[in-house]
């Protein structure tokens, strides 16, 4: 029987951990009191198990539990459940790996085009890519094509729109997707460089549907999503079943769960299908640990059975003079988003998307472009 | 100018809480540094604003945020996304309240049916009602429904899904709740009694549509969904454009959230249309404090514009024999949630589920039936 673990850490006594594995195993799957269990086969074939409670070295207790894979249902949503739905709240246990038989691999499907595809759509075949963000939220359509053409005759590779740009009164999301492919449209002409745009979706499902379809028929070739806002089962369905262009997958409302950021980012987004996964660099405005990013990037790079590669984006406030730094920690399969930081001074966008370019650039071995 | 007003929880030093708090306002909208703001409509139209800070007497510090309502762009993701979407990052920042201005309480909806359509469904026009689970997963469309029917005839209201239960090879959907279905109106039938069976929905949105779809066809006259599973926008667009029939709403995975269980049980799943809420008794097997639990209901019962009330579900490992005591504390409009306890001893699930019914009843002051 084909197996799903997962490692909880549990902020316990040790004397406690034992019983408290055993209490997750039964809330994940029969939530019922051990005296109710009759039937055979929910025993044999439901009911989860402990496999393994040792200390952890940082403190409170690790313990490995194995569910039967076919608990999951082989839904996004059910394997959500059944690794953290109702423990998520007791809130001294943390989610933090989760190891997921091939038939969940296969099931799940993993990014559509991967590191490999994106990089066709952006034109680069090796060597870190540049990355920023069109905002502040606010500006109307043609505002935001004119600072995306700014950041495209710098020769930045992807301009994706801020996370928080949604289809608002102020600044619709038909007319911003196309003032901006358009312009970098125009900025090719000139340049003979073709940033890629990627419009971000948001809403519920009817809404982020809708404007998939807009984007694609305006010609957007790559668009992004943030799981946690829109629903990680929605973000499965979007990659999976909807999108015929890569998928970005943005961190926003991820912080606020309590399972760890290498699980979610490392493993859950690439698994329900980002072709390009953006997460909090350490030395960021954010708390995160060095060791998280490095493992995090290595999950999205790693081989994993057959699912496809997913490109790291590390960002949350990489400021322009650390750019060299974070070049050295993620090496070439990465893509460096730097936002606010290149519009600090408002007279200078160019320059410091120049600035910004020139240095990925310099770190680029390769270099070749398709 | 309409505002949305949230109030975030900060674990910082009182000398630093007017920055991080001026830093939340630009995190949550503009996202980029103050220098970057040209735009006149940005600074006055989009930006946050912070408008008080204030030591919180069990510590840490209180920041009430405005945010332009137009923000939000009147979609329950954006809503969300404005309110946690990057803050929720920072592990030392809880998002513990939010006053939603009128027209986001028009826009958003609220229960299409409220306390009253679902007390007409059940059948019972005042007092406390009884509620049960339908488990463990792994049973058989027919044992699920045997076991159904015994509740059913000692009387309980509601019979729902475990919200374990997804369309599992074991137990696919449809035939689960066609033999529930069909075994409830057989004892309503023998007893005139007919209980309310709930079907629970989750997957993908296209599945958990398609499950809806299925569930009112077979005569399903209620649905429960897992809002922080399925993804809250989700469960936004089946209360508000799917649904004919009541919807209860589960907490699984929710507490993996750090957003205040009374904000968002108590608010935000009632703005979103539930018309039952199940949420976490503070004597059961969860940690949530009375306070919470009391605020909840008050919450999910009290007047609020022309928002639908929302029946308070308390559950999370509620006793048999603390049944009385649970009803003291909720009064009348609540319908009391017990699962595992019922089925403890399995040969004695008729009689404790029809001293659970009892207890209740003898409660009920009005007791009218429709």
């Amino acid at each position: 029987m084909e197996m799903l673990r997962v490692q909880y850490l549990l902020h316990v006594d040790a004397t406690e951990a034992e019983a408290r594995a055993e209490i997750i195993a039964r809330e994940q799957t029969v939530e019922v009191p051990r005296s109710a269990i009759a039937d055979t086969f929910v025993e044999n074939e439901i009911l989860g198990r402990v496999e393994e409670v040792t200390a952890d070295p940082q403190g409170g207790q690790r313990a490995v539990l194995a569910f039967p894979v076919a608990t999951t249902a082989f839904d996004p949503s059910q394997l959500l459940n059944v690794m953290f739905g109702n423990t998520s709240m007791h809130s001294d246990v943390e989610c933090v790996d989760v190891d997921f038989p091939p038939s969940l691999l296969l099931s799940m499907g993993g990014p559509r085009f991967g590191i490999g595809g994106l990089r066709r759509c952006v034109g680069v075949r090796e060597g870190p890519l540049t990355c920023t963000a069109a905002k502040p939220m606010g500006l109307s359509p043609d505002a935001l094509a004119d600072l995306a053409a700014t950041f495209a005759r710098a020769g930045i590779d992807v301009v994706k729109d801020d996370h928080g740009l949604a289809d608002h009164a102020f600044c619709p999301f038909e007319p911003r997707v196309k003032a901006c492919l358009e312009a970098l449209e125009r900025v090719a002409d000139e340049t003979g460089h073709l940033a890629l745009y990627v419009p971000n979706l948001n809403g519920s499902p009817d809404t982020v549907f809708r404007q998939l379809e807009v984007a694609q028929r305006l010609g957007a070739r790559a668009v992004m999503a943030s799981p946690m806002l829109i629903g990680l089962p929605v973000f499965w369905e979007l990659c999976q079943q909807r999108a015929s262009v890569p998928v970005l997958a943005h961190p926003a409302f991820s912080g606020s769960i309590r399972i760890a950021p290498e699980l979610l980012f490392g493993k859950l987004y690439r698994l329900f299908g980002a072709d390009a996964v953006i997460f909090l660099h350490h030395q960021s405005r954010f708390p995160v640990s060095e060791e998280s990013c490095r493992t995090t990037a290595e999950r999205l790079t790693g081989k994993w059975g057959d699912i496809e590669t997913s490109l790291p984006v590390p960002a949350g406030g990489i400021e322009l003079d650390t750019v060299a730094d974070v070049l050295g920690f993620y090496g070439d399969e990465a893509m460096l988003l730097v936002g606010g930081s290149l519009q600090r001074d408002p007279s200078a966008v160019f320059e410091r998307s120049r600035e910004f370019v020139e240095t990925v650039h310099a770190a680029r071995t390769g270099g070749e472009h398709w």
